[in-house]
């Protein structure tokens, strides 16, 4: 005699269990085995209304869900194992669950990532998903936020600020953006691309390491502040798509609201000198583009950020904060 | 330059990250190193009125959050190992985060589970505390909802009912309960009691095991299920404590309400009958007190509920359910 959220949980996640660990979802807990490896655990989650948008697909909403957490995973050098989710929602609506349930197995399955448990709420308020997910590096390699040296480069993955400009557009901005412009932005704000094709580059190579979901600005002070160094990036080195530069030749946007916009889920990492060229090789291995942007240098103070010009430019808002 | 996300860590949560694993909460992730034991996972969150009501105090919404999952690694055989959380506030206030921070920091160290990490997001909705938990047992030795033979006794810890009977008062009921009584109900409702001491006890001599969560009778139906058998439970012998009784004796409830209210977090294990007196000492040694409620048995049917005749009660509601 199932009851509602059991019967939930068998019909929409059950199917995703393969994991041995995950005992069909079926008991209190999950178990992971050992592999001798530290075991990275990261936990991020998604609000309704703050990190995606109410009507944003189910599918877009449980990839974003998943992925968030992968990219702190591959920020951390470290091999996805498996994640728990807990599903806060204010029905259990078939319409809305069919497609979330498969395109998180979906995701699961592209990034060998099992689902291994969870737990199904109801709210009266916005939708919420909270994952927790686990990774494995070898014993004390987990790249870490401390470790910048100065005159190591800064480096990013992929392009910034689309998802901060992709968002903009869902709220209405971006006249005379061209439709399949506006569709790439909207879909890197709703369907992050982690890096894990990178982790191993970044483990090897990467003297620290984070993902980039606050801000590029802010998230390298928080890097800095970690490794107790300071650093200087010139903004024109920061990577950007081609429709992204539409957008700023457009006048919509500053270069400032693109680097200190959120939801990159890029990675952000510092790698020394002589190791630089290594990393570009295994990144060129991996197929994700990586950029230099700056160097890491002493001091205590907070990241600059330069123009063509090397004159420094002030940002107002350095990442986006929940409070 | 910290946000107010990031200030809000610093200040209440980071003196309660003194797990090394924790690297202070200042990266992206967190990591357990491996000790060659399995780790458990298990991740239950709280909800404001489901869980917990609006104006339960802060501290013993922080203890309920942790405890309802340290009870699931006790019934799972499973030593503490951490955890992490996700919040979701809708405001960063100061009177209702210090009491909350500083009594999760302080079962944290009672139950030797430290803070790992976490993750605090902005909400328009009720207040959500989702906790995930990790325990090690040694490799393969997890207790498991699957397990239980026919012919095994079937034990609880602790006393059922008072939860659910706590949240009865406070919403009204309960009229000529006195004082002190009403005290112990609601109590028990806002602070479980996880039985992490019998741990190594389920962990030796169960066959199967799980949290009490959402009601006595719809649990050992699950457990049940998972292990393909049914069971018999004489009502009589279903452990209640003083308060409860006063209740039931007043007419405000009866019994059946008792074995389906939720909220009890307790053990629920089946125990063979040759380890029975073993597992009966190892629980006095631990301070637990257990009580044999009745039997496994062959079958497929749902477990059945004996009044003091042995006659059949039919229960209306096996458990609580989200939808």
């Amino acid at each position: 005699m199932p009851s509602g959220e059991d019967d939930l949980i068998a019909r929409y996640f059950r199917p995703l269990a393969t994991d041995p660990g995950a005992l069909g979802l079926v008991d209190d807990a999950a178990f992971l085995t050992s592999s001798g490896d530290d075991l990275v655990v990261t936990t991020d989650a998604i609000v309704e209304g703050v990190h995606f948008l109410p009507n944003d697909p189910p599918d877009t909403i449980a990839r974003k869900a998943l992925r968030v957490n992968l990219s702190d995973l591959a920020a951390k050098g470290a091999v996805p194992a498996g994640f728990v989710l807990t599903l806060a929602l204010r029905d259990a609506n078939e319409e809305w669950l069919a497609p979330f349930a498969r395109a998180l197995g979906e995701d699961a399955a592209a990034f060998n990532c099992p689902v291994l448990g969870g737990d199904t709420v109801s709210t009266k308020g916005p939708l919420m998903i909270s994952i927790t997910a686990f990774g494995r590096v070898p014993p004390g390699r987990m790249v870490r936020r401390a470790g910048a040296k100065p005159g190591d480069r800064i480096a990013v993955t992929g392009t910034i600020g689309d998802a901060a400009l992709g968002l903009r557009i869902l709220k209405g901005e971006g006249e005379g953006i061209d439709a399949a412009s506006r569709d790439v932005l909207i879909q890197r704000y709703r369907v992050p691309q982690p890096r894990n094709a990178l982790a191993m580059a970044v483990r090897d190579h990467a003297s620290a390491a984070m993902d980039v979901s606050d801000g590029l600005a802010g998230d390298l002070a928080k890097l800095c502040a970690a490794s107790g160094v300071s650093a200087v990036v010139r903004l024109v080195d920061v990577p950007l798509s081609e429709p992204a530069q539409a957008f700023i030749a457009k006048g919509h946007s500053g270069i400032e609201a693109v680097v200190s916009g959120g939801d990159d889920y890029e990675i952000l990492c510092t790698v020394p000198e002589n190791r630089w060229e290594a990393f570009v090789a295994a990144a060129q291995d991996a197929g994700v583009q990586v950029s230099a942007v700056g160097r890491i240098e002493a001091g205590a103070g907070a990241p600059r950020f330069l123009d063509a010009a090397d004159q420094p430019v002030t940002l107002k808002h350095l990442s986006y904060s929940h409070f």
